[in-house]
C-alpha cells in the first residue's frame, strides 16, 4: 500500500513531497490512515480538525485529533462552527452545509499556512457512493465522474488544489493498515445513521447489490475513472469548439456563430451550451439535461420566433445567423452579434434636420443633409442605389422640415419598388429582416408625418428622384468612429 | 405522441417512411403499439414473429400476431427454435441466446424482403434497464450509453440499420396508447418471473429505487442520452488519432507508433487500446478495463521488457518505439513495425560463401563477396564505415570457407572499437538495440568457427583491415526488392 500511496501522490496528485500540505482529518479511520501515510513519507503537515457541532460530545473528536497531531509532533488548527443553524438559516441539507463549512475552514487554513495543498481522505468506496448517488439524483455525466484525485480549480480555490490520495484505496486496506500499524481511530456513531443519505448507500442499497454483484463496488469505481478521463478528452473538444463557435461576449451575454453551432455533433453542442451556462452562471454546480436541451431545441426548431426562457434567469434568443446565450438583467449591446454596430435614437428624442446640416445620433453615428443640383450626376447615383446608407430625394416631394425620430405604433411606409403601394412599418422591417433589437430605436426620415426614408434599407416612393428632378437632397447616415465600450474577441 | 413518433422516425432513426421496414413484433403491448404508429404513417411493412419455445403454449403468440398482421393486411413471416437447448449447447444465458436466436431471425428475414430497416419496441424503460444493468455488471462507458435509435453498423448487419423508434417513449404512455386505439396485447407471462435478470430490475430494483427517486427514471434516461451522445463526439477524437498512430497492420496484429501513443490523453489512450482489441477480437462484447488497463500500465512501466499477456488470447509488447498488439496465433512479421524488412536467415540452413559470389537469404535479401586488391581505397572505405550493410576484412586474417548461419548458444564476438575483447553475442545484440524478435534468425558471418561480422552492425576486432592489409574481402548484405506480402498503411 505503501509503494501505490506514493505513486499517487506523484502521478496522480502531482504533489512535491518536500512542500507543506494541510490534512483534513476528522479522527475516523480514513483520515488517519491518510495522516500516518503522509508523516512516513516526511512530507511536511499541518493537521486541520472541523467541528461541526451535530453531536454533545463531538468536541472529543477534536481532543483526539489534537492529540494525535501533538504526539506526532504537527502543528494542528481546529475550526467549528454550528452546522445544524447554519443549514437552517440558509435553507441547506445538513451534509450540505457540513460540506461547505468544512472546506472553507481547510482552505482558509491552507492559504495561512500558504500549504501546496489541502488533503482529504476520500476513499475508494467513497467514489462509489459519490458516483451512485450522482446517477441516482441525475446529474448527468459530470457528476458519473465522481471525484478526482486532484482538482484545481476547484469550487473553494483557484490557487491551492485539492487532492485525494486515497482515492484508489478501499475502506477494507485502510483498515487493515490500522490494524497493521497499531493506530486507533474514532468510529462517528453517525455514519450508522440511515438518514444521511450516503450512509443509506453504503449501509443498505450497496450491500443489497452487492449480494447479486460481488464485483459491483469495482466496476463502478472503474466506470467512474473511464468517464472522469474520457471527459478530459471531451472537454478538450468542447474548448477548441467554443473559441471557433464564439463571436463576442459582454456582461451577462455571449454570442454564437449559429450556422457553425448547429452544425456540431449533438454532444458537442451540448458541451458548448453547458460551458455558456457555466460563464454567465459560475455558481450554478449541475446544470439540468432539460435546460441544455431547451437550447438544443430551440436551435432545431425551424420556426423559432422569439426567445426562449431557461433555467436560472437565462434566455437564449437567434438573431440573423447568431445564438444569443444571455441573462435577464443584462444590458445587451445595440449591436449585432458580430459586432455591427447599429444607428439608434435614444428614447424620447426628436430631431429637425436642417439642410445642409448633421444631427449626431447614438453610437457614434450621424445622419447628415445636402443640396445637389447636379441633375445627371444624382439621376445616376439614384439609380445605382449602391449604398443603402445614402439617399436621394426630389426636393420639390418634401416638406420643411424633415423630422428624424423613433418608430411609432401605426407607422406605415410606401417602399420604392412596389409601385406607390404601402404596408405596416413592423412588417417591412421583418421582411428586410432588421434584427427585432434594432427595430425600436431605428432611425426614421420624415416628411410632413410621411416616412421619406429607413436609412439602411429603402427609399420611399413618393421622394424618388424622376427625370423631371431638378434639386436632389442628398442624405447619409454614417458611423463616424467606433465605439470602444463592447468587449470583441 | 404520434407527432414524436414521427419526429423520432425522421430524425433519429432516419428512416425514408415510402420504403418497407421489417418490424419484429412479440405480440406484447409495446411491439403492438410500434405496429400501429408505423401503419397509421403509411410506411410500408413486414411482421416478424419469432417464436422462442420457452412456453408451452408461445404458438399462441405466434397466431395472435399472425392474425393482427392478416387484419392489418402486412404480410407475415414467423421464425421459432428451440432457444433452451441452443443455451444449453452452447453455454449462454436463456436471455442471451434468445437475444441471439432472434436478431438472427430477423436480420435473415429483412434481407429476404430487402427492407429499409429492422424495426424493434425497445421503450425508455428498456433503455432505463439496460444501462442500470450495464452499471451493476460493469460494462463500462459504452454499456451506459444504452441502446440507440439507430445502430449502424450493427453486430447483425453491415448494411441494414436495427431502429428503435419508441426509446424515448415510455411504457406507461405505450399502454395509454393501446386503450385510447382499443388495441389488444398480450402480456408475456415470463415478464413476472425474476429469475429473469431483467425482471428483476423491472419489478424489484427499480420500484425500490424509486421510492426514494421518484425522477429515477427519467434522469437514467437522460444520462445515457448524454453520454451516448458524447461517445460520438469521442469516438470522433479516437478514430482521428488512430488514423495518426498507427504504423502498420497484418493478419492478427497492429503496430502502434509509441512515443505518439503514450504522448495521448488517458482517455484517448484506453479508446484506441478498445479500438484496437476490437480490431483484432470483433466478437469480444465487453472489453474489461482491467484489460485496456493492463496495456496502458506496460507502456508507462519505465522498466518494461518482454511482453504482457491480456485477455482473449491477445498480448502487446513494444520494440524499438513501436507498440505491438497482437493474438497469439498470428504469425508476425519479419520486419519492425515501421515496415522495415529484416534479413533473416531459414531454419535450419547453413551457407558457405564462395568468393565472389551470392547468396540469397530470406526476405529478399542476398549476401555477396567479392576480392579487391586496391589498398588505398578500401583502406579509406573501411576506416569510414559508412554503411552498416558493407564490410571490408581482412583477407589474410580469413579461413576458407566463410559460413553463414543464425546464431547459437554460446556465441561470443569480439566487436572492432573495443581493442579486442570480446562479449557474449545475445548481450551484443540486446547493445545495439536489435529487435529481439530479429535476433534468432539474424545472418552471421563465421571465420573457423568465429564470427568476423554481424551485419547491419559490427566487424569484429580480427578481421579488420590494417595498413599492412594487402587483399580484402568485400562483404554487401543488400535487399534486392521489397516483398509484396505485407499490409503496409
Amino acid at each position: 500500500m505503501d509503494k501505490t500511496f506514493k505513486t499517487t501522490l506523484l502521478d496522480h496528485c502531482q504533489l512535491d513531497l518536500s512542500k507543506r500540505v494541510l490534512v483534513g482529518v476528522s479522527g475516523g479511520p480514513d483520515s488517519v490512515c491518510l495522516l500516518h501515510l503522509l508523516l512516513k513519507l516526511g512530507v511536511p503537515l499541518v493537521v486541520a480538525h472541523f467541528d461541526h457541532r451535530l453531536r454533545a460530545d463531538s468536541g472529543k473528536d477534536a481532543l483526539f485529533v489534537r492529540d494525535l497531531a501533538q504526539s506526532w509532533d504537527v502543528p494542528f488548527c481546529l475550526g467549528s462552527e454550528d452546522v445544524q443553524t447554519g443549514a437552517e438559516q440558509q435553507a441547506l441539507s445538513l451534509e450540505e452545509a457540513a460540506r461547505i463549512y468544512r472546506y472553507r475552514f481547510l482552505f482558509e487554513q491552507a492559504q495561512q499556512w500558504n500549504t501546496e495543498a489541502v488533503a482529504v481522505a476520500h476513499t475508494a468506496d467513497d467514489q462509489v457512493e459519490t458516483v451512485l448517488m450522482h446517477l441516482l439524483r441525475g446529474s448527468g455525466t459530470t457528476g458519473l465522474r465522481g471525484m478526482a484525485y486532484r482538482s484545481l480549480p476547484s469550487a473553494w480555490s483557484e490557487q491551492i488544489p485539492l487532492i485525494r490520495p486515497l482515492l484508489g484505496i478501499w475502506r477494507d486496506q485502510v483498515m487493515d493498515y490500522l490494524m497493521q500499524n497499531h493506530l486507533l481511530a474514532n468510529l462517528d456513531p453517525s455514519n450508522k445513521d440511515n438518514r444521511f443519505y450516503r450512509n443509506y448507500l453504503r449501509n443498505e442499497l450497496i450491500p443489497a447489490l452487492e449480494s447479486r454483484h460481488p464485483l459491483l463496488r469495482e466496476r463502478i469505481w472503474h466506470t467512474a475513472d473511464i468517464i472522469r478521463e474520457d471527459y478530459q478528452v471531451l472537454e478538450k473538444s468542447f474548448l477548441d469548439k467554443w473559441n471557433e463557435v464564439l463571436l463576442s461576449k459582454g456582461e451577462g451575454y455571449l454570442v454564437l456563430d449559429y450556422e457553425l453551432f448547429s452544425s456540431l455533433a449533438i454532444g458537442i453542442q451540448r458541451g458548448l451550451v453547458r460551458k455558456g451556462i457555466n460563464l454567465l452562471r459560475p455558481g450554478l454546480r449541475d446544470i439540468d439535461f432539460l435546460t441544455v436541451q431547451a437550447v438544443l431545441e430551440f436551435v432545431h426548431t425551424p420556426t423559432r420566433t422569439g426567445h426562449r426562457d431557461l433555467a436560472a434567469g437565462l434566455y437564449c434568443f437567434l438573431e440573423n445567423g447568431s445564438l444569443w446565450l444571455a441573462s435577464w438583467e443584462a444590458v445587451l449591446p445595440s449591436e449585432s452579434g458580430r459586432g455591427e454596430c447599429w444607428a439608434q435614437i435614444e428614447a424620447g428624442v426628436e430631431y429637425h434636420l436642417s439642410v445642409p446640416g448633421t444631427i449626431q445620433l447614438s453610437n457614434d453615428w450621424a445622419l447628415s443633409a445636402e443640396l445637389r443640383n447636379d441633375a445627371n450626376n444624382f439621376y445616376a447615383n439614384a439609380l445605382s442605389n449602391s449604398d443603402p446608407y445614402t439617399a436621394w430625394l426630389d426636393l420639390q416631394s418634401l416638406q420643411d422640415p424633415l423630422l428624424i425620430r423613433r418608430r411609432k405604433a401605426g407607422d406605415r411606409f410606401q417602399p420604392l419598388g412596389m409601385g406607390g403601394s404601402s404596408l405596416k412599418l413592423s412588417d417591412f422591417m421583418v421582411n428586410v429582416k432588421l434584427p427585432a433589437r434594432a427595430r425600436h430605436a431605428w432611425p426614421l426620415v420624415l416628411s410632413a408625418e410621411s416616412i421619406a426614408w429607413v436609412p439602411g434599407f429603402r427609399l420611399a416612393h413618393p421622394f424618388r428622384i424622376t427625370p423631371s428632378t431638378e434639386t436632389a437632397l442628398k442624405l447619409v447616415l454614417k458611423r463616424s468612429h467606433s465605439s470602444g465600450s463592447v468587449t470583441r474577441i
